[in-house]
């Protein structure tokens, strides 16, 4: 990648650029394809002598796939804008951090199915839930390891200045992860419907996260207003 | 976002512009996939031992669902334009622009289920239209919701000269919502068949509006030439 | 799209090349989910208790579907160059090129249908044939259609200078409706087998037409040269 | 493509680059989308009265098909990364440069019938193993045919002086395809299950190849050396 006797050095620089963002632009497809294959296991119900009244009950029969498509839509869609978020900063690529993206999306390919076998079955089984826990889990834990490579300056990713940027926080990105895997523990010990809501657990650990969030902020502007200083 | 003491401000610059233009093109693919998708719910006709005139047949049964596949390609299309038309004006971009983006995708993914529904069942029933006429005027909404948070100048998103600028004017996309859920009305009073109709005055409509749309043009216009004089 | 008074002239131009890439690579989108949806129509064979021999057997009698994706392969990849080619001219865009391009992307997302329709019946049956040659000849129609608004220099989409280059002359794209044409009229006059030889004809057909591609680059360079000198 | 009268020489320049891209980026949503599709081949299991000891069983009895995804998305992005890493060079396009790629695609299309095909058999069958080999190793093969003519100064895709650069060397892409024909060699003459581990080859394979890739790199360094200096 750094041939010191590039006789084009300016055309190599504009080339590596497309070459990262060809990187960026491929996970996006797969990510766009993901979220839209989602409603394909939706089939339209297929009734022979339909009225009004059964096709008004066949759709409330599709509720649980209509929930369990949101909340996939949902989560895809959080992975984007974290990838989306993380990568502004990329400025370099290696053939490690393209691996380990195509980690990452491996994951993601896998929503679109562990979503769906978690809505085709009755709330209150438990393997369903503990497979889209541990999908949701493993997503969250690599886009960990990813951010992870990329925010080491070492790698030479991102600018060495970045590096303790509050975006690139590692303990954000894992508060998904601790959440499903809480519930994955609890399912197996309490009622099934207590587990069912530690999804929503996430949001005060959000509201937690943020105070870590603005001290990291305060920290950041402070290191590199003395250094512009 | 905006982060004073960037030591390489250009290239932030240049990565900020990729990364709104990654935000888009992830709209397009899901768009192109979802406007795609629509050819798979027709399916090829088995017949076990076909002649011509047999398969004549089968296709001429086929044709609400080739109805439904030009309706639903047609709105998806429109829908594409109209983000298309209005992403224009977008200079910078915001963690909530991106939210509502993604909203109004989801209605978008949406649409071929919708769209496949409407066209399985006779024109007859009220569900399925009532169903597809909500979808429309969703994602209609939605746009509505959307571009009003973007041409709002407090928000960063669009040059503030473009904020009064005929394109983005929010009555244009309340056009379809206002013809589909007049459909809806209709349908649980007047005989079925004139509800089918109210798509069509989308069309005197938006002639109606073509006066407005002058009217405003050319008062962006006096007013720009007033400035720039 | 041509506002005089625009204050940010340079970021505005820098912003319709991107709405032009845009569109462009929406189109792309869509060509490449058309694509790649031909391999769904080949289900892989469900047998129940398989052997090696009855599994050769199997994919033998997937012959006529390979034959029927490969064909489709090549048709909607020839589309696809041809498309790759002529909007190499494009600068600008207008509203009706879009709806134009957008009207050439309905027969190319019809054709993974009519495609699969073809190759699931005998090769003997004149209706799939019949089909198979009304959608490529109605993208090819399509692509004529679009190319004669895009070089015609009065709608400002290429630079006038390019107007008669030979690469958007308009006898090139009609070559394989018109094969594909006689193929629809020789199927019901003459034995089944003699229609299904006219794609044949494509070949020399262009061979032909190479002389008067050739004749066109003489002239446009004799012109060009001209007015260089 | 080289109009030495073109009156508007940058423009056409960067017309040529954004063309060279869009190729590229079609390339990529295609692999997107056949990388994406070998999920759609897993389908969730479809139980009357589940259990959740019985959902644990369907899940088990999906493990072939999972191995298969897993299988054919790592052998999808190889070939994606070898794409990336060869189009780095690529300056210039050519209609053949267009086909040679499109071909090359044919192949990866093909891949999620060929890899579904593989894992729907229990292994110790032979004809899906030879299918898959096959496939790959057409991939494979289609591939060095691929940057065999990029890397061609006479065709004028790259800069000359990339010719000999080690990542373009033709003997890398030829290990995968040579262990993928010696598995199916040894399947009809040996135990079926020694020939099943023949992908297992390449990792010795590719550790013999870097010393011959770091060969080549010294060359590479020492010529360009001279040159420079």
């Amino acid at each position: 990648m750094s041939n010191a006797h590039d006789p084009l050095p300016l055309e190599h620089h504009n080339r590596e650029e497309f070459q990262l963002e060809r990187m960026i632009l491929f996970t996006d497809a797969v990510f766009a394809i993901a979220i839209t294959l989602l409603i394909i296991e939706i089939k339209v119900p297929e009734l022979h002598h339909p009225s009004d009244q059964q096709l008004v009950q066949a759709l409330l029969q599709l509720t649980p796939k209509f929930v369990g498509f949101f909340i996939g839509f949902l989560v895809i869609a959080i992975y984007w804008v974290a990838h989306h978020r993380i990568f502004r900063f990329v400025r370099h690529y290696t053939g490690k951090l393209i691996w380990l993206n195509i980690l990452f999306l491996v994951s993601i390919v896998l929503m679109p199915f562990t979503s769906a076998f978690y809505s085709e079955y009755t709330a209150s089984l438990n393997v369903p839930f503990v497979l889209y826990c541990l999908s949701v889990a493993a997503t969250g834990l690599l886009q960990v390891v990813l951010q992870r490579y990329l925010r080491n300056p070492a790698n030479g990713i991102i600018h060495p200045a970045d590096a303790d940027h509050p975006e690139l926080d590692l303990v954000r990105p894992m508060v998904a992860p601790f959440a499903f895997l809480i519930g994955i523990g609890l399912c197996f010990t309490l009622p099934w419907w207590i587990s069912r809501m530690t999804p929503m657990l996430i949001g005060p650990l959000m509201a937690l996260y943020g105070r870590r969030y603005r001290r990291l902020q305060r920290e950041y502007t402070a290191k590199h207003h003395a250094i512009a200083a």
